[in-house]
Parts: C-alpha cells; structure tokens; sequence
C-alpha cells in the first residue's frame, strides 16, 4: 500500500510573510506540491492564472461552490477566495505531500473537514511589525491596513485550533521550522504502520 | 514563565544503534541534555562512573528503587538499569530538554509516568542488518545474540506505541530527523501559549 501524502497548511494574519515563507518552502522541499487557489480578487501585477490563483469571475465561483468543488471558501473584504478539492485529494492518494496558503478563515474551515492536516499558523515578531510590514507592502488603503491589523489581533486567538506555530522573524528560520515539521510529521508512528509491519515480518 | 524543556526518549532494540545515534544528536544540538542511566552491568572498557552510567552495587541499586529515586527500573539479562529522578525533573523545570536513551522496557515504563514526552523508537533497516550489527558488534555470546533477535521482533510491535519511528539505515540521516522532531515538538501550539498570549497582547 502506497503511503499517502501530508496535507500541510500554513496560515496567519495578512502581512506575516505567508507568501514568501511557502514560496521558500516550496523551494527547499522539491516533492511539496502547491495547492492554487481560486479567487475572484483581481490579479496583481505579475500574476497569471493558474500560478499563483485560478482567478474566476464571481458568477463561475459560485458554480464551483454549488458544484461541491471547494475544499473551504471565503468572502474576504468582498472577494471570493477558495480551495479546489479536486487537486488536493489526487496529490494525497498518489502520496504527495501538498501545501496550502491560506488566511486564518479559511483554515479553520478546512480543519473541520480535514482534521489529520498539518495546521501551522505563522506569527508576526509583534503586533507592531506586523503593522510595518502592512505598510511597507503598499499594497493596502489605510482603512484595510487598520481592519487586517483589529482583524489579526483575533486571529492570534484562532492560532490555539492550529498543531503549531511559527515566529517568521528571519525567513530562512521559519522555512527551517516547517521543513523540520514535515520530517517530524513523516516520522509519526501513524504515518509507518506498513514500515513497521515490513521489519517485524509481518 | 519559563518554559518547561521537553523529555525526549529514544529507543529500540539492542544493536539498532541508539548509542551512536544520541551521542551524534548531542553533538549537534548543543542545548540538549543526556540522562544518565544507573546499571549493575560491569563497565565495558573506557567507560567511566557518572560519565556513560551511574555504576551501582546490587545493594545499593536497590536501595535507589526503595526510595523512589527512579524514573523507571528493569532486570536485563540479568543487569538492573535504571533512570534516576531528580537530574530529569532539575533539567526539565530549569527549560532544558533531556535526552533518555534506554531500551524498550524501559521506555513504556516512562511512557506511563510522563506521557507528554516525546517518544522516538528506532529501527534498524531489516532484521537481518539488525543481526549483522549485533555479530560485528562482538560483544554477546551467541546465545545472547539469539535471544536479542527473539525480543528485537516483540519490541518492533512496542513501537506502535511511540509517538515517531525513525529508521537508522545511515546514522546522519536519523540524526537530522530526531532533530527535526525535536524542532517540531517545539513549535506545537502546547509550548507556545505565553508566546501567543504575548503578541495578542494580553
């Protein structure tokens, strides 16, 4: 029996370096496959879809809503974002381990439904560098810089459901963390009962 | 509030390289802390009292277990090997992670007076590797070797008891994974809620 693969989510209050920390993820663990998300947020500058999201209008996510094809879903500050589940269960039954992105909301939903995940919630330093790193980003109005910050202070509290969390002070640190937390999760007995099977003979 | 350090456990049949593997553990990761065991058993040639073990009389291992003045006990082959208490709970309440290396009976029987530690059981890569290494090891009599392959087979099902199997097949790579492990047990939402309490600002 083949093993079947990790589902990992790392998630945090906007502006704790989600993004960046998966994408170095990404690259230090060449097997981690990368869950794309849908959205009906228009795409930044840079952005393509089916690379960093399947961007939807609002009419075509709501069918993949009806459809039963998101794994969770979201309206954040008047944008759909979701999970397509579809790609998620191909890479767990082929044994892959697959990583998903995604805000505080979002997890909570889909630890409901996939309780064996790896939930890891990623910490700003403080509360005041995480307002720095709002800022700095540029990419916010000041009334959304002030909700994200009221919001996160709650989503703080939400980080007691996740299994761990990490301080993204130093990128390389907190990439070096959840690398390490995959290895340990690998290690888990539940995880090599067919192992231990094996060398027992049985 | 300081935190408490975490209690890590390796185990595993004899010859599967437990030895080699702490020691290559202690080395890299410098903050850890090694329990050191009491036995009966004659030292083996270079090995010093209060260095590798604690040497003891019958009589006087005896009056240790008497006083409650150990974490766990067991008769090995005729030899008494034991955890003594207090360096354990010291280093613990002072933040530091400890180190147990014992053998599988020995471990269950911590298992059940401190189930929050973390619990690593080590395989040898088949039985017969397992075999190979307690011949070139040299250090049993035949029929000593013979009953250790009997009760290898028995403990290998103990193991689903651990929280983590790691399989010893090349002593770095088990090395890096019990570090990973303990990286991991210390990002667990569990050894983190003055960190949480702290940046939600309470």
């Amino acid at each position: 029996m083949k093993r079947k693969g990790c589902l990992i989510v790392v998630s945090g209050a906007s502006g704790t370096g989600k993004g960046t920390v998966c994408a170095e993820l990404l690259k230090k663990r060449s097997s981690l496959r990368y869950s794309i998300s849908a959205t009906t947020r228009s795409p930044r500058a840079g952005e393509q879809d089916g690379v960093q999201y399947f961007f939807h209008s609002r009419e075509s996510f709501e069918k993949l809503i009806e459809d039963g094809g998101l794994l969770e879903w979201a309206d954040v500050y008047g944008n759909y974002y979701g999970t397509p589940k579809a790609p998620v269960d191909k890479f767990l039954n082929e044994g892959q381990d697959i990583l998903l992105e995604i805000d505080t909301q979002g997890a909570l939903n889909v630890m409901e439904k996939m309780p064996d995940g790896i939930y890891v919630f990623l910490l700003p330093p403080s509360m005041e560098e995480l307002e720095r790193r709002l800022r700095t980003r540029g990419t916010d109005s000041e009334e959304v810089i002030l909700r994200r910050l009221d919001s996160a202070r709650g989503e703080v509290n939400a980080a007691k459901k996740y299994r761990y969390v990490v301080v993204n002070e130093v990128v390389k640190d907190a990439v070096d963390t959840i690398d390490a937390i995959l290895t340990a999760e690998h290690a888990k007995v539940a995880n090599n009962q067919d192992l231990l099977d094996k060398i027992a003979g049985l």
